[in-house]
């Protein structure tokens, strides 16, 4: 199930059983959630007492999660002209998490545009509360994106890499999660389906940059993490920098972010379908800082959400 | 230096000699940075060559880090009263990273109000970049504080804990940080003056809430990560977990949060003098979930703030 270091890999009987694709309605992996009176979904300012989930929710099949709150809040304004919703006169697309101010949260049709913050910490509290939510709200056959930025290894900046496995700073595929005291090893695993669907939508040519199947490093800190040295620490040099990632680029390793485990540990757990699409900023065997004009930045931030926006309508047959 | 598991405590000579208190102007632990032609802080959107940082930071004396950008907002608001800054007419208190949506960041006369996110490695990035940003702006003397909220154990909700250790989810008091293939150990060590003297500020019968000195547990994740039986994931039950929080409240462990174990071990690596200041928003002896009404965890979330300004206060003599 995970290779590596496995000296905490011992799994009950349960777990082992566990990681089976779910087809139908979404479940839990939690026993005391059903027994619960009320379900306060509390960073996302929801909950199964006060909203009518079923109501509001029941037919997203899609969830899509990235970083920032103002590129998810564009997703869901972009998706509105490509998958062709008709909004009523006098209203618009609004954020639904408005009581909290931890994440955004948005609906166009069948799919979920939220963000995740920065990290896996931060990605682990939405991803728990949007799974409880499309369980709640009676969701089956749901497809979970994260479409983000991240940094290239042997790339042209702009390049858009599709998770085939996801692993540490170690190159661990797995995810460790301190949990009553052990520390559990969760494989990320992701679906390579999707993935190539993903991948057969994309036109180098007429795109005019590349799309590319690899794998990506997930960190847990963006600076000594990712072998940066323009941090506010750093011990290592210039040379230590380059062995390192020449050495994971090496092993197939093509860009380097921060919550694709997590990501794909979780989704692999729930039984939920899942790819993770990210643009890279810079080439990292090139340098650390990101100095590209704003334009451009957006620009290449838009090319994970029109791909996975293809494969939607794909879905959709629009 | 560090307890616990030490299999990979293995320090460098230079590693060794590098955590001592730092008086005067801020240093930054990385030779790479004063060679620099440009150093973006690019997660606040400045800059060390487009923005003239010492004139926009030179006098800054406290920095106060919090989790979400509306509190960080309100407490700048509150420092202008608090401080008794003069704002000159047609002028308000805005936010300087409003090129980036990653974060935000407010400056009140000699204290910077900024937001750090959910998670250590949210957290990792703006101390990074803030260390840079006043080391830049040739400030000196600078003092840290994390104002927050967070899970009691064994405390009246809405009491305040100020920490005198971070630990991990197993009890290990520091930061491990995966860096180019090994995992360093950064002791979460916490400046116990500082505590103290912010102990003192406090009157319990005055303020009609506790404020203590505690442990504190910083976990990776909200929800297993903090033994909670309410995620979309749980192998555990009831006994095992109230077992769990049972045993580390026995050690002395008051409150759970998800950000002091990088706040403490990064200020000790930086030589700043740091504290963490949270408030309880539930008993987690006694429950997982946050129903608390919005208007009394309103307040609750503004006694750190209460306390911290107090302080401030006391030090520039208002």
């Amino acid at each position: 199930m995970s290779s590596g270091n496995s000296f905490h890999a011992v799994k009950t009987e349960e777990e082992l059983s566990l990681y089976i694709p779910q087809e139908g309605l979404v479940q839990l992996r939690n026993p005391h959630i059903n027994g619960m009176d009320e379900d306060v979904l509390y960073h996302i300012a929801l909950s199964n007492k006060s909203n009518n989930l079923t109501e509001m929710f029941q037919d997203v099949k899609f969830v899509c999660f990235g970083g920032s709150p103002t590129r998810m809040h564009k997703f869901a304004e972009y998706l509105v002209e490509e998958l062709q919703i008709k909004i009523p006169a006098g209203l618009k697309v609004t954020n639904i998490a408005h009581g909290s101010d931890r994440y955004v949260l948005y609906k166009v049709g069948p799919v979920i545009s939220v963000s995740h913050g920065m990290g896996i910490p931060s990605l682990s509290i939405i991803f728990h509360e949007i799974l409880k939510l499309i369980h709640h709200a009676g969701c089956s056959d749901v497809i979970f994106f994260r479409i983000g930025t991240s940094g290239g290894l042997g790339l042209e900046p702009g390049s858009v890499v599709i998770t085939e496995e996801s692993v540490d700073g170690l190159l661990r595929p797995y995810m460790e999660l301190s949990t009553l005291g052990m520390i559990l090893q969760h494989p990320s695993k992701l679906d390579q389906d999707v993935a190539r669907d993903l991948v057969s939508l994309a036109n180098s040519e007429e795109d005019g940059y590349v799309t590319i199947i690899g794998k990506t490093m997930c960190t847990l800190d963006f600076y000594e993490g990712q072998a940066r040295l323009d941090g506010a620490f750093c011990d290592y040099n210039e040379a230590d920098k380059m062995a390192y990632l020449s050495r994971v680029h090496k092993r197939g390793i093509r860009n380097i972010e921060m919550e694709s485990l997590c990501f794909a540990a979780y989704c692999y757990r729930a039984g939920i379908r899942g790819a993770v699409v990210c643009v890279t900023l810079l080439d990292r065997l090139k340098g650390d800082q990101i100095t590209t004009p704003h334009d451009i930045m957006e620009e290449w931030q838009s090319r994970p959400q029109k791909l996975v926006a293809a494969y939607i309508k794909r879905k959709l047959n629009i």
